[in-house]
């Protein structure tokens, strides 16, 4: 066997034991039985040593300085295991085990610190995370940034300087529209009882005309909904609120982009270092396209209205237009997870701004609590009333999750822009969408995006699928456009 | 570290990674998508990989060699890794892959002759399977008698001569007894239709009455029933036929009594080589005495009459002692999944001998369905009239699992052992029974057996347990003296 057929021989099982890892992932958070939690951990943490030792192996590195590629896709193939390799020879062992010993303990402690709003019990495992990240990211960088040095991780091939600069020409656009917004009068909220059997019918439903293939992939309770597998099994979860239906049905709709994705790559790539999504960013555009651009349309919203009464009899909201008024209701709120199209790029700019400062030690988490209220008050016009709504609300720093956030704004820039490519090209989009069918957007983005999986790097893949190169340019003009109609700005 | 101590955390990674093994088990049995199938095929293998480099890990063979056993659960712990050991590092690797490479090539084939009817088209691959096998029981034996060296996997420590003689001394009573049976009056069966949903809350209700600790484990529908997992993670699974409620509560009993053995091995062992049931003969006993001794008994069966008829309102019997007659009816049959107690073991003994015949050369392949129904019509009065009923029946010859029929008739042996003798130490057993309770008996279980997992070798488990050295006289006269009354003999 020549160097690269041995290098992807590897690195396919290795693929194959991932996929594992990502099974048990979801059983944890959907069938396991709670009692099991303790023997999981170790469970995993076997699993975890497997996949480590099998990462750094030297045998790898060899193969990987000597292997030629015979075409596109094998080179593509060893651009992800080169970058993957490097980064991971550079991680002192030491720390890599620290890291994962630490990580549950954060976590627990987190939650515990929302529960009881108390800051200073979490400051100590933050201040831990911050430190051992920051070590991880500069033993990767070797002299570089070590917050861009993380972003790698998520999204490879864009510096934090790129988004810096790209979420300051947003940032004063997305202010002033959020301020028109509030301004002006909120449109009635849709509310009554919404049965559960008949939210999990409907999504199930919604599901299926965006093109998610349950024999390849099912849907399942769980408290967060996820994503996860590639290839021939993806699993998406989502979570039921009586009193509000587009909890669940939007969440849906988000996942299902996601799994889309990931079953829609080219089965010649299953297994393969390109047989999934390039990128976070990349895949937060999938799941973010059919949840918003797409999903919450005046067009596809129209269909949902008819839907939801035949599910639910007469709603509290009267015609087509008062439910799209309702589904893109933008309103006052503290939480990054509940927050509409508009006011969802300013959580994640606060959260990169304060998240790159702690990092590159510019900032200190004693001050971290501080700054955020400031922060927020300044983009959001109001001020955080507790811990539970400001620094506390998510889970990612207490896991070690720095160099994460930029993806979702990423994604959602991502999003405008494909969307603006396939309108485009897609005379009648909307018409299909007014009658519940996706079927022409959801081809267009399998054909022009995810079939392609990790060929292309992440700002590659874009650019190929839209004929164009991403900026905030699109995102920006279809919020303006969209909500500035709704709200009569 | 020392010797001991590098051997045993090597295990109980290896050992972490088999029940994750066990787990996709599970998922693959019960949820996972019907379109997963060959990539979860591959994934498994990749861990099975790993599994086996560990298994067969020289660093593990050195450990062993130099440890030193602190106490009697070193020991014991010792003793179990290293006859895995020794017995993993005589196989070749060529053999096990080829094994592992042919098994589910010949179970499709056996699969597809069973529904035609087609006994030529599955003998090539059963000569493969039998030739492999044996090759491997032969390298194993190291000289010795190969049959042998395959029922060590299942059974250590009882060769199958002495198994031989057992079933000798049994066969003509069991002949004699069934003989008897079929020549009186059948009791009428019970008939009708029993609601799914009904049939999984009695018979969850029958899994707590046993002790099974839903807080560590859960039960699914699947096609064929199982248990799967240890410690803190033991799934069962049942299945429901509308027309024959027994199917569903019985097979959940028998489930929970194999759960109940890993649910009730002291934690202190968890994830240990002594973690876990010793062997699949004492397995047996533990799933049999819950499902025949007590389950099927007149004491329980009485509770679950009434039990029955709050679920299902009027049955087709009228009373308790017709129900009991239902339950325990003995009737002709071909199936050994779906014999009665009586039938079981004559079953288990003409596929032993034909399956030592055929390892051992004495049989060929070819000549296998001549003797299957001669042996037949000889044990159980009446002809097989197609293969499914016949040879085709049982997937164990496909998947090559020789050696592994004897360990159900030595369950039936010991459960008799162990039921003997714990009627002498309980005596309200009955009492409690007859009101659904079986608190006494599965306490009396765990304390005797279950809690101590793989500490002593199968026979001196039962010998500890039962306070005497188990023979198959005690089933015998549990079986004479249940069926005698029941038939009026």
């Amino acid at each position: 066997m020549t160097a690269y057929e041995n290098a992807m021989a590897h690195a396919r099982q290795t693929e194959a034991l991932a996929q594992i890892a990502g099974r048990l992932g979801w059983d944890q958070q959907t069938v396991m039985p709670r009692g099991a939690n303790a023997q999981r951990s170790e469970e995993m943490a076997a699993l975890e040593d497997v996949l480590h030792a099998r990462r750094t192996d030297p045998r790898l590195g060899d193969w990987l300085d000597a292997a030629q590629a015979p075409d596109e896709a094998g080179a593509a193939c060893l651009r992800e295991l080169r970058r993957a390799y490097a980064r991971n020879a550079k991680v002192p062992a030491r720390l890599a085990s620290e890291l994962a010993r630490i990580t549950p303990l954060a976590q627990d402690a987190w939650e515990a610190a929302r529960h009881n709003e108390d800051v200073a019990s979490f400051l100590p495992w933050l201040q831990k995370m911050i430190t051992l990240r920051r070590e991880e990211g500069q033993a990767i960088a070797n002299g570089g940034d070590p917050y861009d040095a993380l972003m790698e991780d998520y999204e490879p091939g864009t510096g934090s300087d790129a988004i810096a600069t790209i979420f300051d020409r947003m940032r004063p656009r997305l202010v002033a529209l959020r301020e028109a917004i509030l301004g002006a009068d909120t449109p009635p909220a849709l509310t009554g009882h919404f049965p559960q059997d008949a939210q999990l019918r409907l999504s199930r439903r919604m599901a299926e005309h965006f093109g998610y293939d349950f024999t390849r992939g099912r849907i399942d309770l769980a408290v967060h909904p996820f994503s996860s597998g590639s290839g021939d099994d993806v699993r998406i979860t989502t979570r039921v609120a009586v009193d509000d239906p587009f909890n669940c049905l939007y969440s849906t709709l988000h996942e299902v982009g996601h799994a889309a994705y990931e079953q829609g790559v080219d089965r010649a790539y299953a297994l393969s270092p390109i047989g999934q999504g390039v990128s976070m960013g990349v895949h937060e555009s999938q799941s973010r396209i059919y949840e918003n651009q797409l999903g919450r349309s005046r067009a596809f919203t129209g269909w949902v209205f008819g839907a939801m009464q035949q599910e639910f009899g007469a709603l509290s909201v009267p015609d087509e237009d008062a439910f799209y008024a309702a589904v893109n209701r933008v309103t006052t709120g503290f939480i990054r997870t509940e927050a509409d199209e508009v006011q969802y790029n300013l959580h994640i700019m606060l959260r990169f701004d304060l998240e790159r400062a702690l990092i590159r030690e510019n900032l200190d988490a004693t001050d971290l609590q501080e700054a955020w209220n400031t922060r927020f008050l300044a983009d959001f016009g109001y001020a955080v009333d507790r811990p539970s709504h400001g620094i506390l609300q998510d889970v990612h720093w207490s896991v070690g999750l720095f160099g994460y956030f930029p993806t979702y704004a990423l994604g959602n820039i991502y999003a405008g822009c494909l969307f603006k490519a396939m309108q485009a090209d897609i005379p009648d989009l909307q018409q299909g969408l007014a009658t519940g069918d996706a079927q022409a957007a959801t081809t267009w983005l399998r054909d022009r995006l995810q079939r392609h999986g990790a060929l292309r790097p992440p700002v590659d893949t874009i650019t190929h699928a839209c004929g164009f190169a991403p900026d905030e340019g699109p995102l920006l003009e279809y919020l303006e456009g969209k909500f500035g109609a709704l709200y009569r700005l």
